[in-house]
């Protein structure tokens, strides 16, 4: 076990740098874990190049990351049924467990929770953090660390899918094939979805997209709601998950979605208030469900990516160690083209 | 049996007048009903004032009315399970019963779906009419005319708190109290709704909200956010119902809503675009869920009734005989704040 | 505040005493109750009688009595949410919170609940007793301490009737209507049942089943299948719920249950293996769904009773002091067919 | 288009022979198809060796056979949306779509139902057979013949998974893997199931199983409870499905169900009351799910054996020729145990 603690912090001048920190001690119900990986969100980006993101602002430095996995090292009191040496992915939405929505098994709508790497609570790139016993999930037998840094996002399609209640064979439209797009369209898949469209407006996305199992639709060169129709044999998506965070996407949901059909908004679109078609809502007699992160979501998530119905390989673009930290996040913010996921990795990779 | 068929027509320059026409003979599996009472629906004062609705557009002359009740009179070939002298409720919207909507349980969004009134298919505003003997649904023991006349906008009342899959005992909200929310708030209470708050801005429709159970809340007196959070413990509505067909209240659902609450669209808002905070659904995790029409609501309209659980003769404020329909429709498009639901009754009532 | 806490025990050799003990100190997140009346349950009289119940053994003594209300009279460290003077219903279950039934919502199926009363965890029949802040729940204003200490079976109809579904219009049949039978046909008509059918022997139970809106069936006099069929269109009832807790009322619910419906299982029948017809579960695809307890149920349970849609008042026969509860036991217990519901009142309750 | 119709004929006295029969003709909103392939079920087999099944008794000469596809070769009168030359399966059910159930979505529960093959109602093993044109689904391109007749058991499967709303990531146990068994291995992994468990006897069939996805259980040499303990780190199974069609399977279901699972019975026992351990659904407040064939499952069958998430290739063991279809039916009924389907082509297949 190292005997230090690196910890990487963001101030609201957009800088980042790696500091020491003394170890944490694990309180009684909690694990010590050596974190091995992190991937870097779309949020993590957000906050670093604008320093506000939501009803969130950076005022004073913190550690950004919550996509992360490692190695339990030590047990708080009290804690059963986790080991030191386990392989654990981290969720980092700890819920207060007392309020109605805690109780109702919907956890992440408790006004409480701590989400790690908010600004004011600190995230997860670093040597070593604890958390509750039971948000340490544990990683099957042969994941790897990046796979395992992968599992909070693909949590987030598979509560999205959940949010769904996807029928088997259904037709599922996915709206925007960024990180979280693409890992929906597998979730989708490993759903039993019938068919999975990805419209985006990217090559490179769409090509993943394809390659993972959906039927791209290019919508720079077809008009979105003819090529749905067309696809469909006129009907329109059973299921419509909106990833691409854009008003436009938002605004287009509806229109390609099937009379009686369920729409997921995952994305959150840039404006405050989108002109939306309410009247589809009620012509078509629409669901539209909101999702924020998720809950109940890591098992799942663990396993699908453990028995391979979810691949997270083909995401993962780039990595850096974590001595390199801050050139990750230049290096994803300068070139939103070409990266989809990085990855951040505790000990150097090894050369080649 | 009376050997006229009175009918009521409306054509495009506003005119409304009774014609007699043939008593229609009933075709296999239909019954030939001697109608009895009509509501006038708001979408039937809407095509008599401006001749045009969403998509349908008054051209040639035809027969309004789709809130009925009467007597069968005759039954078509093969008919089993209904019987001449049997009360029943119309159920105005004739499906195609072999879509995939109509396989699923959703009859009322099969795309071929006949419903009676609309522009170009004949109402039930006359004395006569035939429609499948499952369309016509038994009246329990008791029921009157007028209650019968009302079962169509309560059915309407009943899919919408069916969508929402109220729970015992949640904290509903009802924004605007005319005919269909009055009704939804009886539903919600009957579905058991611990608590039933009333939005609305007319004083008699407030306190017929009250008399029938709900608490009201005056939005030109009180800022409606802070009022339903007073009310509800700083929690919102668990379930919100906008029965009051504006963009306003459109506006308002998902922000007097509380966290993973249901909002239910029921009314159509005067404009095609709302400017509608997505980020609100997203935030609290939300399901919007819109309404057309109803399917299977009959039945438990019905029961409901039958039983008292829903009382339908305090909406009810006006009534006229078949022979002043004409005078019916102009007084309600007159007097919208003193009309809630008009009857038609094909036989003059009684004096006094 | 009265400075002792008497404290009911029960032993082995079926004896019941009082003794003081010293008054708890509220835990951090805890709260102090002075308790204000118990409702005695049909497992605390067995208890009592057989000293053995299911997997569970009286071998020390321990205090019963889990259908407790009172008065905070004291918070632990860190609690917000409750006051001192609050009138609050006890919810007796206390589950772990962190394994993945209490995440999922259905924290009664938590494997390490703390359920109070069961031997070897005190329950509640003394002066003073301290529970999880979140697990004592406000009463509305005007519910007497009577009521209040109803409140954890009318949770258990509640629950039955929320794994239920129950569409609104619903027929509902419930088998046995002892004091959890006849808040369950309550909870089914706050619910929205179109008719609820009441099944029993005893005439007193039958007639109390009538009064609070339920049809009565005397399965002594009449076929019981034949009956439900005759009441029901020939159907069956759309929703049959067991709470009498006999081999014989489970196996007949499926043959009273309409094609496509719901068994709500309550009862826990007096043999182990119970002769079931797994056809016509089968030929009928019904649903058949235990339960066991309640999660989520006590705030509806406090709002359907505080606003009269559930009344309590009807059930209880018999009222006792706390310094008499060794002889209410034993009058329970000797006269089941007069007893529905025992209160016991921690104050003398005033004469007359 | 060939000129005769051979039919195949079943009689009481277990006689199996072909005769022909005019081809014929399609009525209003129906299709003649010219059939392809038949799978043969077990229920027909059944009738074979001992002329009943259930209610259901052999008496006049029938045809059975209801697992089949073929061409579209004619359009009955108002036929939309169904083109000559195109490749349908069969789905065998037809229901009144009049009645609750049909009008609920639950026709297969319609009391009113013409299911092909049922003694009394001719089935589909013969060339030309009429079914209402939205009971012929097309099939997706690239389906063979022999795929197509395997879509009615894989519907039977894709029914009993949409009855258990299959949660992502859920451990899942099927007891039985004869044909319906090892499609519903393939059904839930396909619904996103985290792990498939398979119980049987038989080595072949949980090598088959194994093949397929699933862990084997071999049941006469490990003891289930304990093993399905071993291998779901003590939970249990989330969702049981009982496809074995025995007593002993059916009493097993509970006990390798975990805490809040579901239980979906498939399977017919062979005895009509099962000692069943009421108290397990109630300890765990377990859902019992009956399956009684499907609704609305053709068409995610077909979506998914089309684009590979259920084969159906692998469980095929034998085929023959329409003209030697007794022989296929002596042939399945004399080697239960090398059999798991047979396909009956109506063309002889090529040799080799």
């Amino acid at each position: 076990m190292a005997d230090i603690n690196r910890v990487l912090r963001l101030d609201a001048n957009h800088r980042l740098w790696l500091e020491e920190q003394p170890i944490p001690v694990p309180d009684a119900g909690e694990v010590l874990i050596r974190v091995r990986a992190n991937g870097i969100c779309g949020s993590d980006l957000h906050f670093f190049a604008r320093g506000t993101l939501g009803p969130y602002v950076v005022t004073e430095p913190y550690t950004p990351g919550h996509e992360a996995c490692g190695e339990i090292v030590a047990l708080g009191a009290g804690v059963t049924g986790r080991r030191v040496g386990e392989a654990v992915a981290i969720e980092p939405g700890i819920p207060c467990r007392r309020c109605r929505y805690c109780k109702m098994g919907r956890y992440n709508q408790c006004p409480d929770v701590r989400f790690l790497s908010v600004p004011g609570i600190d995230g997860t790139l670093r040597d070593y953090v604890t958390v509750p016993a039971d948000f340490a999930h544990p990683m099957p037998p042969g994941m790897s660390w990046e796979q395992g840094a992968c599992i909070e996002p693909v949590a987030v399609a598979v509560h999205a899918i959940n949010r769904a209640r996807l029928a088997l064979g259904a037709t599922v439209a996915v709206l925007g094939v960024g990180p979280i797009g693409l890992l929906t369209v597998q979730a989708a898949l490993a759903a039993g979805a019938g068919q999975v469209l990805a419209l985006d407006r990217q090559e490179m996305r769409l090509a993943l997209a394809r390659e993972l199992g959906a039927t791209p639709v290019h919508i720079a060169r077809e008009e979105p709601v003819q090529a749905v129709r067309a696809l469909t044999g006129g009907e329109g998506a059973d299921v419509t998950l909106e990833t691409a965070g854009h008003s436009s996407a938002t605004m287009l949901a509806p229109e390609i979605t099937a009379t009686a059909g369920v729409i997921v908004q995952v994305g959150w679109p840039e404006i405050e208030r989108v002109p939306y078609k309410i009247e589809t809502i009620l012509a078509k007699e629409l669901d539209l469900r909101g999702v924020n992160r998720y809950a109940n979501a890591f098992p799942p998530a663990l396993s699908l990516v453990g028995r391979g119905a979810i691949r997270v390989q083909p995401i993962i673009t780039h990595r850096f160690a974590l001595e390199d930290a801050p050139a990750a996040f230049a290096f994803a913010h300068a070139h939103p083209d070409q990266v989809i996921k990085v990855i951040v990795l505790n000990e150097k990779p090894p050369a080649g």
